[in-house]
């Protein structure tokens, strides 16, 4: 019996049983090594319970919930989870916390509530903290981040929300200058925040000083209308986060009080002298924190439960015969449908490793800046940068994969593939456009490949830039290539060339003539290109490391080598001509390793569904029709239909529209 | 002023009318080349006026409709429309219909009604069409056409609804016989329809005589309930298509009389013998005629409204500084934007003219088929197979890439972008599961070089499988590659190996001793490569012929020459591997490609608003914030959020969850 069900319930389809009888693996050690230890998998299992046996958490009809229906039902489980962590004792900012976000597929409200507490922390002096901290933490006021504007993204100096300081009264007078200027997406703005930290452009006596942060009222705590000078609504419907009020603002002539402008690096003096104090490069920091943290619970969970998903159904759906007159054939037996799915659990496992490793970079980095040590920022910016960017759309038209993969049924909601997708493909554009994000690993690749030129020391995720590259690959036949240090070297030798030939082709832009933005421009699409060859081999290199020390276990390392095989190799096969190109593959090598990808995928399916499994989600995580540990497919998607609301009723276009043709019918015909 | 504005209303935005300043080609002619002729373009304006100007008939608030007021609109908009049409003289069945979905942006419903029709008229004999026809056409009876079910899709054998012969009483008794047995995805059958054309095995005397069509009638005309031994209902909510009931259908003992077996084909005789007449290949030829009517409508025109709104959002959207000092710069300006965008442009154009190239061989062997010659059926059935499931992969990941390319604002409703997604990659599963269509087709090309072989003539589109293909491309420089001639060889030299390539592999295993199954299936992801290459060779063969034919102004065959070569240079810099493979392109050949590819996209700059005007929208078909005509893409969104009528109501959360925090706020913080 699974570890999340209260009474054994429903039989496991058989379909699905006979897939996990001969595992060759201990699932259970396979699960410890993807949580990290036996007691992560304890505790998450002990807070995932908590939540899913709430029934005032219970996400039962989600699928049938209007847009308000679920703004409502994010904001009830928020304030109940607060009391909730309070009684069980559980830390506001522990594992935990974590946990929760995850059993209920992220369904809360008041999420940037918690940036604006933050950012009052990381932004505000010890007297502003001691004001508003506790007000923000018990809800007494609620806020959000108000940044991003109509006609103004990731360049944050285009901004034009302007705070004007007004000396005689001591105020500065917050104003949106023009439509573009409207503050847009701000989340937890559009129906229910209190205030507001506005970025705007701080001027002083008619001189500009840059982006500051002004905390501003927008709503009355009384009433909850807002206040004067102040224009804020909801922005309107999106392509998903139905439960997410994201908002607008315009203010004219809104004035607040000089003590209010966040002055922990900046401050006005009552005279109007600006006065800087500080390093700010902490933000700057904490942009890459909300890029790192978004990784495990936004991306590649969502990934995880589209594989669940796809490769439970793909073992109980039957179509069309495989041999001639065995009746219909399983679709996870056919090659084309495990070339779909297997890369993509391949992908969970190598993500799942390099989320880890990108954590424990960033832990370490954190650990320098507090001794004021900045020198590993850039290589931390740069990484986070590049794994933001290629692994949200990896991630997410890997989701959409998957849902293509389960056929017609895989486009009804109740498949749970649908708002997966609407809401992971969220993250491409969100946290940094990842075209932008990509660029700006490549100005940091293309830096480092300089600095070996001309023999400087080089940050070790880009050390291999340094030495010099084999010209030629040296295995043979398919098995020759079933070896991470031939496969890492493939990798390693594509990110080289193409860092290599961006920085040349700029340099050769350059030196006929164009100026430098012109060349950059010139050479953005090939340095894309170099920023996902390098970070794609950095994953492949993390989850080839990892296979030697995250499990002793010989069944659990066997199949993780397989399964870092196919990861590595799907990448080669897919991206061929990248690989081919200055012929450090040959024909004949690159037919060795598409026979050793090919039958990859038969090894792997025998342990598919396990491999899914070891994900460890409760049926109420996946809320899949599809997906649910029993495979009971066809119960679920008609009981779940049975269950609607609209089924119900009675139409009312019968009388409205049909009544007047039908009842012409003869009653007999 | 364009042609669908009542009167001039806004200014153009000048970021975009600088756009429009100094066209290379006459726009009105372009458009009269896209629709075929000045008077078609003609016919379609009058008809999207027409339905424009309705006020009934308006989309306005669509993106803040539920799911049920979709619905309700749909059936007020079919049963409006079918008066309308009858009122300005149109035919059913003529091209002003089809200017109607494409003026609602298909939000109608009764489609499957017209599928119910078609179907009594293919399947009827001529006493069953002149009982049923009156009926259906004056909407006395509602039709909906039940085949797939809830475990049973693509395979027609395996379908499991039974029709046992009752000779006693001359009755058909319809049976779901268990769950996976259920009639599931008919359109229009969740709420609407009152019957149902069933798809079922037939028995008579114990013995199955496969699958057969039934009339049964699955609500009562008076008061629209279920009739006995019928359970009927709405499947439930979708990825998109919220207008659509789709349904599920389950029969008990359902009885019918003999009569009611749609008997064109076969027929019970009273005494339970099996007649079967003439050939149910036209049957066969249906399922093509779908796919092909498909293309235009739901799959080329989604991705043209997609690039429609983002190429005019790119060129007035601002974002970051190019040039240093020069202040934020259009993103149409980057040449990442512009690898994104323009080739799916070109794309636009080069499946515009490959549809209406599958509609002229479609009505040739229609022509054919009407003399009883169905010897072009399985070309025709490849090329639609293969075109369909390209296409809509295509067209449907394209629809992706211009969202993604709006940043932010791609993921609001108000974009049009998410719906249009939503709605065109339904094409991908439904009318055959692409996998499974592109298999059909490497069947038949497996067979058209099998017979190259042995010297058999082949259809035309296959022929090239029986000449000889050069060994190494003779292009030198990037401008040798701007050659149709040049380019198309190497789309034909790729395709030409992938097949050869399947076909030894397939002979391999089957030499060394793997069953014939076995081999196909071990196969089947290279032949899945193969089919898309032949299709892709053919819709770059059949641009390129077509830039000769379809306009004498030299204007116009300029621009279209440059996007037809955008168009095949970027498929070959993007699955380089393929094309280096066997040596065909050289390294270096391969650079000066990318070169002349690169160097394509800003002279495509240039024009791109124009090319993107040719589409022809009108701003009430687009529905976009971004994407209107003027331009004003942050007035248009702010207004739209505006109207929101969640805007305009009181927060309920205020009083239920907020006020008990709140309220202990002191007003003056």
């Amino acid at each position: 019996m699974a570890w999340w069900k209260v009474s054994a319930g429903n039989d496991v389809n058989p379909e699905l049983a006979r897939e996990r009888e001969s595992p060759s693996f201990n699932l259970e050690t396979l699960i410890n090594v993807l949580d990290g230890s036996e007691e992560e998998t304890r505790l998450r299992r002990s807070v995932v319970l908590a939540v899913i046996r709430d029934p005032v958490l219970s996400r039962a009809d989600l699928y049938f919930k209007s847009r308000s229906e679920r703004y409502e039902g994010a904001v009830r489980n928020s304030f109940h989870m607060k009391n909730k962590i309070k009684a069980l004792g559980w830390a506001n900012d522990g594992p935990e916390v974590g946990y929760v976000y995850r059993a209920l597929g992220g369904e809360l409200a008041l999420n940037i509530h918690g940036v604006f507490v933050k950012s009052i922390m990381a932004l505000g002096t010890d007297a502003q903290i001691a004001k508003w901290i506790p007000l923000a933490n018990n809800y007494n006021i609620l806020g959000t981040y108000a940044q991003t504007e109509l006609g103004h993204g990731t360049y944050l100096r285009g901004l034009e929300t302007t705070a004007t300081f007004d000396e005689k009264t001591q105020e500065f007078v917050i104003n949106t200058p023009q439509i573009t200027a409207t503050k847009w997406w701000p989340g937890d703005m559009g129906k229910t925040s209190t205030h507001a930290i506005v970025l705007a452009q701080l001027i002083i006596a008619g001189r500009s000083y840059g982006m500051h942060p002004f905390m501003v009222q927008v709503r009355s705590c009384q009433d909850h209308s807002p206040l004067p000078g102040i224009t804020v609504g909801d922005i309107g419907p999106k392509m998903s986060f139905e439960h997410i009020d994201n908002g607008f603002l315009m203010m004219r002539d809104v004035r607040i009080p000089k003590e209010d402008m966040l002055s922990r690096f900046s401050e006005v003096l009552s005279d109007g002298t600006y006065v800087k104090r500080g390093s700010d490069k902490i933000n700057y920091f904490t942009m890459i924190a909300v890029r790192v943290s978004m990784l495990r619970g936004e991306v590649l969970e969502t990934l995880m439960k589209a594989c669940v998903i796809s490769v439970r159904y793909a073992a109980v759906r039957r179509q069309s015969e495989l041999k001639p007159g065995d009746g219909e054939a399983k679709i996870i037996d056919y090659q084309t449908q495990q070339q779909k799915l297997f890369p993509l659990v391949a992908t969970c496992y190598a993500v799942s490793f390099t989320v880890k490793y990108i954590n424990e970079l960033y832990n370490d980095v954190y650990e320098k800046i507090k001794a004021e040590d900045f020198t590993a920022l850039p290589e931390l910016h740069a990484l986070a940068s590049g794994m933001k960017a290629y692994l949200t759309e990896v991630c997410s038209s890997g989701v959409e994969i998957c849902r293509k993969a389960c056929g017609g049924h895989g486009y009804s909601l109740f498949s749970g593939l649908p708002s997966l997708y609407t809401k992971v493909v969220a993250s491409c554009t969100y946290e940094g456009e990842n075209t932008v994000l990509h660029l700006q690993t490549a100005r940091f690749l293309i830096k480092c490949f300089a600095g070996a030129q001309s023999g400087q020391p080089l940050p070790p995720s880009a050390s291999y830039l340094s030495s010099p590259v084999s010209r030629r690959c040296q295995a043979s036949g398919p098995s020759g290539f079933l070896n991470p240090d031939v496969y890492l070297e493939i990798y390693k030798h594509r990110a080289y060339r193409l860092i290599a030939s961006a920085a040349n082709k700029l340099h050769d832009l350059v030196q006929s003539g164009s100026p430098q933005y012109v060349a950059w421009n010139r050479t953005s699409v090939e340095l894309v290109k170099a920023s996902i060859a390098h970070t794609h081999y950095t994953i492949a290199k993390t989850f080839a490391t990892k296979l030697n020390s995250v499990s002793r276990d010989p069944d659990i390392k066997k199949a993780l080598k397989r399964v870092c095989d196919l990861y590595a190799l799907h990448g080669i096969f897919t991206d061929a001509g990248d690989f081919l190109k200055d012929g450090y593959l040959s024909e004949k090598q690159l037919d060795a390793l598409s026979t050793a990808y090919l039958d990859l995928l038969p090894l792997i399916r025998k342990n598919a569904v396990l491999l899914v499994d070891a994900f460890d989600f409760s049926d109420e995580e996946l809320l899949s029709a599809l997906g649910s540990y029993d495979g009971n497919v066809y119960h679920n998607l008609l009981e779940w239909a049975q269950r609607n609301p609209e089924n119900k009723k009675v139409n009312p276009v019968f009388e409205s529209h049909l009544k007047p043709y039908l009842q012409n019918t003869p009653s007999k015909l």
